[in-house]
């Protein structure tokens, strides 16, 4: 049934709404798309729906090719499996919790690995039922901190989540593979610009995990890549390779030296080359220092835990780097109070002297990989004023280990070593992840083997954000005038538009329109049709620009010589067609372009 | 795609589940439709997901073609709207609340009325944007103090509600009739018996109401309805009328007599028979005497406040009759402990003596319709041991209002005068109300009206139960050896049945299966295949029959004879057709059934 404007329940806005930040954003709100319910919890209006439903059928009917099978958990769920998994915890303030009128606890659900995992040990015992793929599209919840950009970071959003099930880590990888193959047909289908880059795990646990990031200047994710296209990588998941080794046999001693009012390494690097020239002539940079880092983990049951990384003092602490490594630990500042804890710190002078979990401070000490075994450095000695040169990582300190938590720049080093990196923002689409036997092992998943053993299943993980889909397909389609839907996901194929002012003065153009829209019903398509009286031809185009529907054809003053308007809203080129092959031609365009 | 049982999510269970009363729910469980999460909480299993999606279907042809638009709110709503309707608080226990990590107050969306309204507060502003029909198919969410019978009352159920928004009663009243009618085809499509009966709105407020109820041993509601079929009624919503006033000038004067021992009616119209025998030689029955029965409402601010209630000592109070009546209060057992704090009250022999507001109880009195204006009963006179006989109410008696809540019975003259009422229980599957302008007014939704001035929206409430339509649809039917869908509902067209033991002895057998499935497929049937390897026969046709798809296609032995046996799941008919005519047969059954 064709959409007419007279009754359609939309309302176009003018301005902007005050609470979208977006531009994709703000003209989903303006065209009548969505309402904000609460802060990230939206409500879908009835063009919105149709997009929603659009996407979502792509997602279906791709996740069905590849054999996943669809069912539907519910989104209120019991603690138990979730304590059983450890994630009632690890989630933190993330996930929404409630009390039932027992006082039994309940979840709105995140994610289902726990759920699915159960219903599979439920219903399956042997190696015969698998393979297996499930998948649902649902409402998902989380406590965002910063709920923002609409629907792109809800505290209510919709996903398609889809869980694998294989008794061989063989299995896994060739259902790993299954997925990703959907989710390129997928967002191809979509119409996004995107790109699969490695990503961290987080606190899914498992190993191999790939996103699909749409690129976009206003996504919320940096990711990288070397121009050969043999690299690409979330920045979170960048992994610098270890420096090589050097033979530091012919090294001079570490010496401590006064380095008074040094505790940047900006006021260092000066006084180095004001007060301690290095013997072969070169300047000292920021790169030959070693920082120490100090911050504070907050674990997921309350315990806080200091933590020291020392990186090279021309790159900082990325702290979305560093919330990979330790998740579900979170990271707070190291405050004075902490400082006032630990005597024998020394604040902006701090070294390794005293850092490491066997030395004086009893505080882990993690090495960016570049700090390699043999290179030297300048770093705090411990004490203000003083730091200590030709300090050589091997000979005269080490730490508990390495952390991946330095920033990553452009033009790094490709971690491939082919070429350098690139950086550009992207949102978050899709992920997969081979879990493997974390979410099994917790709740006991275990079938027979061929041989009658039981044996753990090894599963995978993979997500769409659906409700996302829509903001991000949005954010990269629009224009000053509105927005530009592709094809496969507009709310409508045609936006039929009556220029007359009303039905008794102008019953030819309304009488034509009205039998185009029902032709192009009759012909399958989706129709928005703006058959309002008393409303200007300027505002009925302005609003059909807002809309976005890819074609809009114009019924106006022209039909008196047998022509209509047909309008491409994303190229802006217009095209006066006899009114007999407007049909055709809307038809022509329609399943051309979705053929 | 063809769902073929070799891979199917699917174990069907020999046995009752220990958590499913009722036949339909135990055969929903059995045969891999649901699965139970939490109590009142259900996952759908593949098979489950597709009914009812056809259930939604329906319901969204039939919603689409009153012209009512689609959209969707969220589950997880604010406070704030809730609250100025009042039912932030009026809903008691029976919601499901929580804190967001700014310790803010949300709620799981009972029912969507503040949002509907505050939508259309939103975006429109004058009558001409009305009569306007706004619907939803989504997950509600009770906090039910006895979730029960599976799907038939769960916590959270997926239910389609719709709002009209008119600005006359006029108005109200058409769009009203059109959700009538729309549900009228709904329910026939979805091949119910099922009544219309007037209802009560309940905690919704507003006037008319009426309630869809499929007719059911099983169901929670009790209706009654006259062999005229010109009444019907909710047993909650029936309104007994007021016995016609009686001339009590003649009557004798009251007078207390000794009752010894006569606590219980039973007692006393026996004491009444054997010592105080009445002048006219009549005996005395239960139906002589006026019993007051008291009781506790706890108002939804936790207020507590006792209630009197006289009925005919025949007829006891109706625990359902009166919540309805008193709602959002709810009702409690008067306890030893309150009738120490009213002295004045002898257990067993309470009298209107003592009742009501102005007297010295305080206790508000309310009359049960059949206690007419002058006439005479034996009651209680306040005091262990006594009654009061020939006490006219209106001459020596008067209470504060009448009230219904006395039981309704088999038999009961019909209140419109035609003839008896005959009762019988159902299952509510939907709910139509005419709520008028309470949440309009709460939420001042106001629009102009023709003259400029602004009117307050008056609006209907329209309500289908979505998920327990399917189970209202197993529970009725169903036989012993599994459920028996109807057509437009059914998870499948067809279930095709290979029976041989494996492909390599079996080739021909599973050769011509995969053939049919994929004919069938062709002609746009949804299709089950029992393409199973060592399953014997017996279980696969066990199987069939407790998944319950109407056509059953079975290629066995007798393919070598060109012979395929079609089975019909609801009659048992079995009936063997040349393997070239099975396609055309099957389609003649599934077509000719939903045409």
């Amino acid at each position: 049934m064709a959409m007419r404007m007279s009754s359609l329940f939309l309302r176009t806005l003018r301005d902007n709404p005050a609470d979208a930040e977006l531009p994709g954003h703000r003209l989903l709100v303006r065209a009548g798309y969505i309402r904000r319910a609460a802060p990230g919890i939206y409500t879908w209006l009835p063009l919105g729906l149709k997009v929603l439903r659009k996407v979502e059928a792509i997602v279906r009917e791709e996740m069905d090719a590849i054999g996943a099978q669809e069912l539907t958990f519910p989104a209120l769920l019991p603690r138990e499996p979730y304590e059983a998994s450890n994630r009632w915890t690890e989630y933190g303030d993330n996930i929404f919790r409630l009390k039932d009128r027992k006082d039994a606890d309940y979840l709105l659900g995140p994610t289902h690995e726990e759920m699915f995992t159960l219903a599979v040990k439920d219903m399956y015992s042997s190696y015969k039922d698998l393979p297996l793929s499930l998948y649902q599209i649902q409402n998902k919840y989380r406590d965002e901190a910063r709920p923002r950009a609409g629907l792109l970071r809800g505290r209510e959003f919709i996903m398609k989540d889809s869980y694998s099930f294989d008794v061989s880590d063989e299995g896994l990888d060739a259902s790993y593979q299954a997925h990703r193959e959907a989710y390129i047909r997928i967002f191809d289908r979509l119409g996004f610009e995107y790109v699969i880059v490695s990503a961290m795990s987080g606190a899914m646990g498992g190993s191999a995990s790939e996103e699909f990031l749409a690129v976009s200047e206003i996504g919320e994710d940096t990711f990288v890549r070397n121009d050969a296209g043999t690299y690409a990588a979330n920045v979170e998941a960048v992994v610098v390779p270890t420096a090589d080794a050097v033979d530091a046999s012919g090294m001079p001693a570490a010496h401590v030296e006064d380095t008074p009012d040094t505790p940047t390494i900006e006021t260092l690097v000066s006084v180095l080359n004001a007060s301690h020239p290095r013997s072969d002539g070169r300047e000292w940079t920021a790169a030959d220092t070693l920082k120490n880092v100090l911050v504070m983990l907050v674990h997921p049951d309350g315990t806080r835990e200091p933590l020291a990384i020392g990186v090279p003092g021309d790159r900082e602490v990325d702290a979305k780097r560093l919330e990979a490594q330790v998740g579900p630990a979170e990271v707070e500042a190291f405050e004075e109070k902490d400082f006032a804890r630990y005597p024998m710190l020394a604040k902006g002078y701090i070294g390794p002297g005293v850092l490491g979990e066997e030395k004086s401070s009893g505080i882990r000490y993690l090495l960016d990989p570049r700090i390699g075994a043999g290179s030297a450095w300048v770093t705090g000695a411990d004490e203000t004023g003083k730091h200590v040169l030709d300090l050589v990582h091997g000979r005269d300190f080490t730490a508990d280990g390495t952390i991946q938590a330095a920033e990553v720049r452009e033009g790094d080093a490709s971690p491939d070593g082919n070429g350098v990196l690139h950086t550009a923002r992207g949102i978050e689409m899709g992920h997969i992840f081979q879990l493997g036997r974390k979410f099994a092992e917790a709740l006991d998943l275990k079938v027979l083997d061929e041989n009658g053993k039981l044996v753990t299943v090894t599963m995978g993980s993979y997500g769409i954000g659906v409700s996302r889909a829509v903001a991000a397909i949005a954010e990269g389609n629009l224009d000053d005038a509105g927005l530009i839907w592709p094809r496969n996901v507009t709310p409508a194929d045609v936006h039929v538009v009556a220029t007359g002012k009303n039905r008794e003065r102008d019953g030819d153009v309304f009488a034509k329109a009205d039998e185009l829209t029902e032709a192009f019903e009759a012909a399958g398509l989706d129709v928005i049709y703006d058959d309002r009286e008393k409303v200007s031809p300027g505002v009925k185009f302005k609003d059909s620009e807002l809309i976005g529907v890819p074609t809009i054809v114009v019924v106006g003053k022209s039909l008196e010589n047998g022509i209509v308007e047909i309008k491409d809203r994303r190229t802006g080129e217009r095209r006066e067609v006899p009114v007999d092959s407007v049909l055709d031609e809307v038809l022509a365009e329609v399943r051309g372009a979705t053929a």
